[in-house]
């Protein structure tokens, strides 16, 4: 990902291997958009803080963070009394950091392999992980391009860049892949409210350059029946064997406006997305997370220019904060994967080979 | 408005007139819903000031607060030299103390009728003018009562209550009506971004003691694909001659999502609401606000228990906040008003009477 810092222009993934120093260094998305800050872990134990704090955010990132942590376990254990049973712990806290998300196990099961071998196996193993995250966002990022089409308006909902997946991004890939390439556009990027996801988007669209203006949720029916969308691509936090997809709360009211409309609407994802054992959206459980998130909102002091939260309802208001929604295959136009984009019949013969 | 202050039950309009103190008084809508704070005007220059600081809101209320205003200024001046001029001016910046407000120049003609008249006819007339907005109101609430069923799930947006229509309110009226008739139900209330008028919905229905769960904007979609939404009830800015609806933001993404559930959406208003000037929604212009509206949360501070302001987006983000957006008649199920539940056809025929 593109940033500046200093004034000087870099090129950072959201998580990386330091060889020189030893460390695992990530953008610490807490202090996102406000600051950027380089967050250093020495090791296993601060990446279960940088995981519990949400310093590093979205699946496959936390994957990979996951796995270079198990990395740094292996290294600081290796030939001890009681190895095996201290790497074990390790992994154990690592998987316990976050409660939902399947590439958390996965990176720590891909590195897992190597505690016998050999610590800079292990090490060879999380940055493999990771590279391999990266490398499918640069995939739906050439892939996906060919929907884009010059001057086009389109819409975008949560956050799905590189942060989220280590480099390239999801949904946001195919955009900075065509911006690159010359083309313009502009993007409508949702709040996405309560978690204001909206503004990682906005951030991250920032360091390219590309056009675009943030909404609230509730504004993308007037734009839409007013012919201002031309596009709406997403992401996915899961999808089922016959195309449905779980993501981000607020993605079925868009899938529903924008068949109204005949909007073309994508969902983009990595292969760790699909999911062959569930079959379809109704067997996907939605977590419902705290109202504190609807309740609290985090900002900027507007005096001190500080990180500080407000309340904004009344104490003792009802809440219900389901994070997710489920979107049937129906509304879907198409699927944007390292693979092409495909259908919902593609999408079944694609991964269940 | 039933409400409790102190811990004793009172039961007072959005904004009266005190006639032993000869005062206007109000409900200061600034400090809600986290205090309940009763704010005096003793000229009409307090109200004008009341009304642009937004201490009233809702467009039928600032009618009436504007209406006792001009009887204030009558009484001021009455017998003066210049008077005539002196009531011109008061009219004039009461006029302009908000930009869209066809109730406020309606509150203030019915009033300026009576300045040849006599000081406590001015009075009378204001109090006449509230009096009949809150009967619409009243009158709404016994209307709407017929949609709702015992165990029902209803889904609301914006804030429409007594507050925005003097008493009882147009939304809100029926609910009122069906609990305090013994009827139980549950209500959802949309947030409402960015003003977040949720917070006063919420609080009304919570001085009725009415079950009722705020959620996010964007969680409706998943809400009405569960089944989990029976009915949706909300207000209307301005109602068009066929039937079209100028709303809330997001008030569009509902009726269509309602639609594709055959869940029945209706709008509920007071007569002052109907604009027989327009024939349709597209000769509606949508207000764009001030981006600030989503740039900066007003809550409480957690230390001090303040009310404060964050900045929740970097500085130079690009925002486009559109006040309101317009539903098509074909997407309502009928309409609510003090005549009856009404179709877009007899819509027509009641009004162009």
């Amino acid at each position: 990902m593109k940033l500046k810092i200093n004034g000087e222009e870099v090129d950072l993934p959201a998580v990386w291997w330091n060889s020189e120093q030893k460390l695992v260094q990530l953008i610490d998305q807490t202090k996102l958009p406000f600051q950027i800050s380089i967050h250093s872990c020495s090791t296993y134990r601060d990446i279960v803080e940088a995981i519990k704090s949400m310093k590093i955010r979205g699946a496959p990132s936390i994957g990979a963070t996951a796995a270079y942590g198990l990395a740094q376990a292996i290294n600081e254990f290796w030939g001890e009394p009681e190895y095996l049973t201290k790497v074990s712990l390790a992994y154990d806290q690592l998987l316990l950091s976050r409660p939902t998300a399947v590439d958390l196990k996965n990176g720590l099961d891909h590195v897992k392999k190597t505690w016998v071998v050999s610590p800079d196996e292990a090490i060879v193993q999380a940055q493999k992980f990771a590279h391999n995250i990266s490398m499918q966002g640069k995939k739906i990022g050439e892939v996906g391009k060919s929907l884009i089409r010059e001057s086009m308006n389109i819409l975008t909902h949560c956050h799905t860049g590189a942060l989220a997946l280590v480099d390239h991004g999801s949904a946001i890939a195919p955009l900075i892949a065509s911006w690159e390439d010359g083309m313009r556009f502009h993007v409508y990027v949702d709040e996405t409210r309560p978690r204001m996801q909206g503004r990682l988007t906005s951030w991250e669209l920032t360091q390219y350059g590309i056009d675009h203006t943030v909404i609230c949720d509730s504004a993308s029916g007037h734009l839409m029946s007013s012919g201002k969308v031309d596009l709406i691509i997403l992401g996915a936090d899961r999808v089922a064997k016959n195309g449905d997809i779980a993501n981000k709360i607020g993605t079925h009211n868009l899938a529903v406006i924008a068949n109204h409309y005949s909007i073309p609407f994508y969902s983009a994802f990595p292969d760790t997305t699909f999911d062959i054992n569930t079959s379809t959206g109704a067997e996907i459980t939605i977590e419902e997370r705290n109202p504190q998130e609807i309740y609290e909102v985090r900002g900027l002091s507007k005096t001190k220019r500080t990180r500080i939260s407000v309340s904004v309802y009344k104490e003792n208001t009802h809440f219900y904060n389901p994070a997710f929604d489920v979107t049937p295959a129906e509304l879907l136009s198409g699927y944007i994967t390292p693979h092409g984009i495909l259908s919902k019949e593609d999408l079944g013969q694609v991964y269940s080979n």
